[in-house]
């Protein structure tokens, strides 16, 4: 069946414009769009909730395939040219709008996969079932009916769903921003082309090849990246670079069976207590990581992006209250200057049983997930042997495989370490015209933004700017607590339907 | 139904000892042991079989009466005069047999119930689905089917199923022994009683009312425990005490939510860290538990308890060559040495996921599961407390509520603690009449045997001692390699025929 996607979906090359069309100018175009939400807003609401019902684990290639026709035939509704490129594996929808005259081109990129899901971890709902909630569901939100036609639907309620956030409902709102043109009789400044993903949260394993493969496709004069979150201030958020990532799965081995802690405990090391060790050896007490080397290769911030970073709205005293923290890492910095620092974190610890589950065993083995965030300057691999190495000198013999008898006997400490694929993180200068040009173009439509040299969150965009040379400028547009990567994903829709004007107003800038 | 089975099974009182059986010695009753397993092991075979078939983990309650039920059959079958003691929660199966002229009484104590099971970490096999294997799995062994009656089994084999060791191999040895003696045309030499415990694994919550309630019905010259393993020798083992246990889930703190670790990573302060360097704190490099006053209330071995641990054989060195390990905690010190301090041990860790569903988030809580083993002299609840003192001097605010948004802005660090009950340790000194003439009775038989002043698991015995004032002998008898409370628990063929022998050189004593 995907055979038939990745025929090019060659048609007459008909400009899909109506002639008579104006040019507008942004604030004009995103109040169009917001005159189009309120008239439109449960067709918009259910095309979202229809994408959503598509299940979209990055792994689970049926599905994914299912997404990508889906959004195929969203584009081509809107006369968009479709070319779904097939990597035998995910398939990237791409499509081009040309606007007649435009000197400038634009391409927006989103992933429409999601990562994985645990549905016993949803509170009364299913992860491809989306529900409405009156409000967010840490707040007490309790699921309500999608209202019928003649009931408008309400700002603070939300969609519950995997990706709602990230990244379906940026794609539906880029589509519906079209339309709210098209409403108005209004058309985009520039070229549009798209991009859209479907295996990002599995760390994006062929957008390198890709985009060496079809370098002709991507000419643009920025690379519009909708993936990831606003500031939590609330305000419509730039980002001009993205951290990297790495990741590793680290294993600490201690009997080769399970024991029974009675019998043998204060007696066999305990890998839980080893791995606990480990761990702690890596943060100091105020979060700093205490890896030798970890912030050698920092490339600094130039004059401007602290600049920017100066006027980035505070928010942390209030996000620490909503998130039950007493305090926060690193001592003296706010959370946007943090985020140019590289960082350590552990997402999973297991070892035995807790719980009812419980045993009272010595575990033969203790895991940690750890990710390292990365930022510029900072070369994936080399950071990750600079963990590697901190393990050694606290005594871990690390190895790649599994250990067998003969290692375990030889080692007091053993470490498997597997590495997972990484990316390094991009920055672009926040001067150069094409940015002026879009911060000015949501300034003007929708008020102050804050601008972030660098967002915190991982996407692959390095591929772009590595490989294309071309500008790439994050406009995330969902809620900050949305979950995302977590169960009970959400989108709140005051946030969707602005995304709706905020990419109106780019688009007619 | 239960309730028929708490109906006492009265019957007419008859001694079901046929007139003309003559008295032996221990030697003879264990070599007519062994030609009795000779010629009958398919059929004992068979009987551990079927009571490893029905399910026991100990809140499973119908699945426990029916194992009850089913050991009530075969007590009665040898004329055991049984009654059902129910307790509302767990049947205690209580039995005797009075032998004329006998002025000493035994009193049989097992469990029938086992641990919590993960299917899915059996390895071709299920819990309660018995098979056999030539040799133990870590040392290839392959699944073999049960011989036809003419083909002997051989000693090496072993039967996986949960609770094959851990203590259902006991109790059929223990009855397969009278069988022997009465093929042999002997009868014990002590009246006998038997006790049989369905919630042992989930710390014999109704022991102690139990006892109390029917102190009458246990005099008795000694209780024998027939759980727990041999020592690693392989040697006939005796214990004269059992440490005692406590439990405990610790859970930290992080944001209320997980959070993104792009977003908030190297900001937001992360549990499965906070929790790393609590447990990291706890014990020092050698093993030696760091809590303030562990070790201080720990009563001294007697000068023959000490002369017994320089004879128990040194099995230390090929121990750690078996399970991989390249060193032990307690520098210096023996495993059986070790076994009468207490311990601190970490049996289950959890935060976020790893592996295959990892995600990277900032988890919102990590758990560990602690057990301390507790020895002579110390008092769970004080242990305890000496714990939770820990957890605060490392700055902890410790609870045992889950704290709200208000106590979580307020505190840095919060470990909210479940104590689980537990109970202390016991000691029986073994220079008593009663111990000297168990260990002669089973060296006369089998030859020297290992005496441990005190075993490292925990079975509630102390019960026995403080409530019946009765001296309390374990008598294990299963290969201690059996994987007890973890997947993939078996019993080794010779050990359980030998448990034949060993029990009827002490019934015939």
């Amino acid at each position: 069946m995907l055979r038939k996607l990745t025929i090019y979906l060659l048609a007459a090359f008909v400009v899909a414009l109506i002639p008579g069309f104006s040019l507008g100018d942004s604030r004009t175009a995103a109040r169009a769009a917001r005159e189009y939400v309120r008239s439109s807003q449960h067709k918009i609401v259910r095309q979202l909730v229809d994408l959503l019902s598509i299940p979209n684990v990055s792994f689970d290639l049926p599905n994914i395939q299912k997404n990508a026709r889906h959004i195929v035939d969203l584009l081509q509704e809107r006369g968009v040219h479709v070319r779904i490129l097939e990597m035998d594996v995910s398939p990237l929808v791409y499509g081009e709008l040309t606007v007649p005259g435009a000197t400038r081109t634009l391409l927006f990129y989103a992933h429409y996969d999601g990562d994985p899901v645990e549905p016993s971890r949803w509170v009364d709902s299913k992860p491809f079932e989306p529900v409405l909630r009156d409000k967010a569901l840490e707040e007490g939100g309790v699921l309500i009916p999608f209202p019928g036609l003649g009931t408008p639907y309400n700002e603070d309620w939300r969609i519950y769903a995997r990706s709602a956030s990230d990244d379906k409902s940026p794609i539906v709102a880029l589509l519906a921003a079209l339309d709210g043109l098209r409403s108005a009789q209004m058309r985009p400044t520039s070229n549009v082309k798209f991009l859209f993903e479907g295996e990002e949260e599995d760390g994006s394993p062929h957008l390198a090849e890709f985009l060496e493969r079809h370098k002709d496709l991507f000419g643009s004069d920025a690379v519009i990246v909708a993936d990831a979150s606003i500031y939590p201030s609330g305000d419509p958020t730039f980002y001009f670079g993205a951290r990297g990532i790495a990741k590793l799965e680290v294993t600490v081995y201690g009997p080769i069976r399970p024991l029974h802690s009675g019998h043998y405990g204060n007696w066999a090391p305990n890998p839980a207590l080893e791995l606990s060790k480990l761990l702690a050896s890596m943060k100091d007490d105020t979060g700093r990581v205490t890896v030798e080397g970890f912030y050698d290769d920092v490339e600094p911030l130039s004059r401007q992006e602290r600049e920017a970073l100066r006027t980035v709205p505070d928010i942390e005293e209030k996000l620490r209250a909503q998130l039950g923290l007493s305090w926060t890492e690193g001592p003296g910095k706010r959370l946007p200057e943090l985020i140019n620092l590289p960082s350590l974190n552990i997402h999973g610890l297991e070892s035995g049983w807790v719980g009812d589950q419980a045993r009272t065993i010595i575990p033969s083995e203790a895991s940690a997930s750890i990710d390292l965030r990365l930022v510029k300057g900072i070369d994936p691999q080399g950071q990750i042997q600079r963990v590697i190495e901190h393990m050694r000198k606290q005594g871990f013999h690390v190895t790649d495989q599994e250990p067998d008898l003969r290692t375990r006997q030889s080692h007091a400490k053993i470490a498997r370490v597997v590495v997972k694929r990484g990316y390094p993180a991009f920055r672009t200068p926040m001067d150069l015209p094409i940015c002026r040009q879009l911060i000015s173009a949501v300034e003007r439509a929708l008020g102050p933004t804050v601008k972030l040299p660098t967002m915190g969150g991982s996407v692959p965009l390095y591929l772009f700017s590595d490989r294309l040379d071309v500008p790439v400028i994050g406009l995330p547009t969902v809620n900050p607590d949305n979950n995302q990567h977590s169960p009970n994903e959400n989108i709140r829709l005051g946030n969707f339907f602005r995304a709706v004007e905020i990419f109106a107003a780019v688009l007619a800038m």
